[in-house]
C-alpha cells in the first residue's frame, strides 16, 4: 500500500466545524452537531471547476474504484460501471457533448458513471435465461442509485487525497452521442460525469450554502408548511453568498424556476424517456 | 460543537487497508492503492442488519442531514428531502410495507430518502409560473441522483460515528402506501430507506466481496470482453465468502438471474412507471 497523508482532513472537531456550518447554512445554521475529522471533510465539500494541469498520483483510479465498489449496491446486483477518460482528444469530445464546459478539458481525469444492466443481459444470454426484470423503470432506478452511491464514495475518497471534482449532469444532454463516444453496449445509460484534478489555488472554490434543514428534514411525516419560510431565508442566504463573491446572480427561487421552467431549458433532457429507450431500456 | 471520537476510523494507512482489500476482492484484489484513514473507513463498509436497542446520540439526525446537504446536488436544485422515522409503531408500519424486514423495527432510526420535486412545484404556484421541467423522466433522475448523493454522505458520516446502517430498496415495493404513511405531497417519490443504529456486536456484519475491478472499470471505451472471466472469478470469490460464513447460497450469477429474471421477482416494482405517475410525476 502507498501511504498518503489526508490532505483535506484536519481535526475538524471543534471550531473548524462551527465555521463550516456557518458557511453551509448562513443565518440558518443548526445549533449543534456531532463532529470529527470525517464529518469535517464532508462539510468542507466544494465543487471544483478550476484545475491545475498536474498529473494524478499512480493508482488513483484503482483507489477511487475500490472506494466506489465498497459502497452499498442494491441486492448486491452491482448494476453500474465507470469509464475513465484521460485521452485529451477524447475528453475534449465529451466536453463538447456535455455543455461545452472547459473544466472537463482541464481536468486530467473524467469519469463517466453508468447505470449498467448489460452485464445482467449478457449473463442471461450465456445461461439462456430471460431477464425480464431488466425491462422496467425499476431497473433504470437500480442502475442510477448504484452508480450514484459508487460515485459519491469516490468523491469522498478523492477529497481525502487533496483532489477536487465536479459532477457533470450535462452528460445527459446528448446521451446517444456519449454512448457512441464510449462505445457503450445496449442497456447502459450514462448517468453523469465527474471531472477530477488538483484544485487550482489561484481560483479556489467556496462552500456553497444550502437550504435550511427545515426545508429538507421532516419528522415522521412530510411537513410542507415550513417550506415557504425556509425558501425565503435561503434566498437571502444565497444572495449574501453571491455578494461575498462579488457576483451578480438571480435569487435561488428565480434560478429554480428558470432551470425547470420550460422544456427548452433542459437542453435535450426533456427527451430522456425516448433516449433511454433508444439506449436499450424498454422502461415498461 | 460536540466532539466525538471517530470510532470507525483508525489509521488504515498500511496493513489495515491491505487486509480490507483482500476481504473486498478475494483473489482478484488490486495490487496497490493509495490509502489513508478516510479511504480505510470507506473500504471497511459493511451493511448492518442487526442493531442493539441503544438510543442514538443527541443531534445525530441534524449531523447526518448536514453531511447529506454538503453533498453535490444537480445545478444546486436540491430536489430531495428525507423523513426521519423514530416512532416504533410508525417504523413497524413501514417495515411491513418494505418486505417485512425486522431490522427496520430494531433500528432506532429509519430514514426515508425522497426525490422531491414538490418544492419546485410549490415555488411555481407561488410565482404563478409553470414548471414544465418537472414533468419529464429527467426530473425523476435528478431527484433520485440528489437523494442518493445525500444519503451516501449520511452513511459515511454515521459510520465515522461508530453507527451502522443498511439501505432498504424494498421501500419501492409499495410506494403508494409508503407515500400515504409519510403523508407525501404529489411530486415526491420514495427512493429507498436507511435503517440506522449501533451494530449488534453479537451478530457482526462482514465486508462483502465485490466484482473484480476489471468488470466495472473501463478505460476510454467500454470493454465487454473482460466480463465473462470477471464474473467467473467473482462467482468463485463469493462462494468462498459464503463458505467462510458457513452459509449456503446460490452463485452470484444465479442470484442475479433469479433476482432480475421474472417480473414477479420484482415484488411490485415492475409497476414502478405507473406508480411514479400515480405519485404525480408525468414522466413524459
Amino acid at each position: 500500500m502507498t501511504r498518503v497523508s489526508s490532505a483535506a482532513v484536519g481535526d475538524e472537531g471543534g471550531s473548524g466545524v462551527a465555521s463550516l456550518l456557518a458557511e453551509r447554512y448562513g443565518e440558518a445554521r443548526p445549533a449543534d452537531i456531532l463532529s470529527n475529522a470525517v464529518i469535517g471533510q464532508l462539510l468542507n465539500h466544494r465543487s471544483v471547476r478550476a484545475f491545475v494541469p498536474d498529473t494524478l498520483p499512480e493508482n488513483v483510479i484503482e483507489t477511487l474504484v475500490a472506494a466506489a465498489q465498497s459502497a452499498s449496491t442494491s441486492s448486491n446486483l452491482q448494476v453500474w460501471s465507470v469509464v475513465a477518460v484521460e485521452n485529451p482528444a477524447h475528453k475534449a469530445e465529451l466536453a463538447a457533448l456535455a455543455g461545452d464546459q472547459d473544466f472537463i478539458r482541464q481536468a486530467p481525469l473524467f469519469l463517466v458513471w453508468l447505470a449498467d444492466l448489460s452485464r445482467v443481459r449478457a449473463l442471461g444470454e450465456a445461461h439462456e435465461v430471460t431477464v425480464e426484470g431488466t425491462e422496467f423503470l425499476e431497473s433504470l432506478v437500480l442502475g442510477v442509485v448504484d452508480a450514484t452511491l459508487a460515485a459519491q464514495n469516490a468523491v469522498v475518497a478523492l477529497e481525502s487525497l487533496g483532489l477536487g471534482s465536479v459532477y457533470v449532469g450535462a452528460i445527459r444532454n446528448r446521451p446517444l452521442e456519449v454512448a457512441e463516444s464510449l462505445k457503450l453496449p445496449p442497456y447502459v445509460f450514462p448517468v453523469f460525469g465527474l471531472a477530477i484534478g488538483y484544485p487550482d489555488p489561484q481560483r479556489p472554490a467556496s462552500v456553497k450554502p444550502r437550504l435550511p434543514q427545515a426545508a429538507v428534514l421532516h419528522r415522521e411525516t412530510y411537513d410542507a408548511s415550513r417550506q415557504p419560510q425556509a425558501v425565503e431565508t435561503y434566498d437571502r442566504v444565497l444572495d449574501a453568498f453571491w455578494k461575498g463573491q462579488a457576483q451578480e446572480h438571480p435569487s435561488w427561487s428565480q434560478h429554480v424556476l428558470s432551470r425547470l421552467g420550460r422544456a427548452q431549458a433542459l437542453k435535450g433532457r426533456d427527451r430522456l424517456l425516448a433516449l433511454a429507450r433508444a439506449l436499450g431500456f424498454p422502461l415498461r
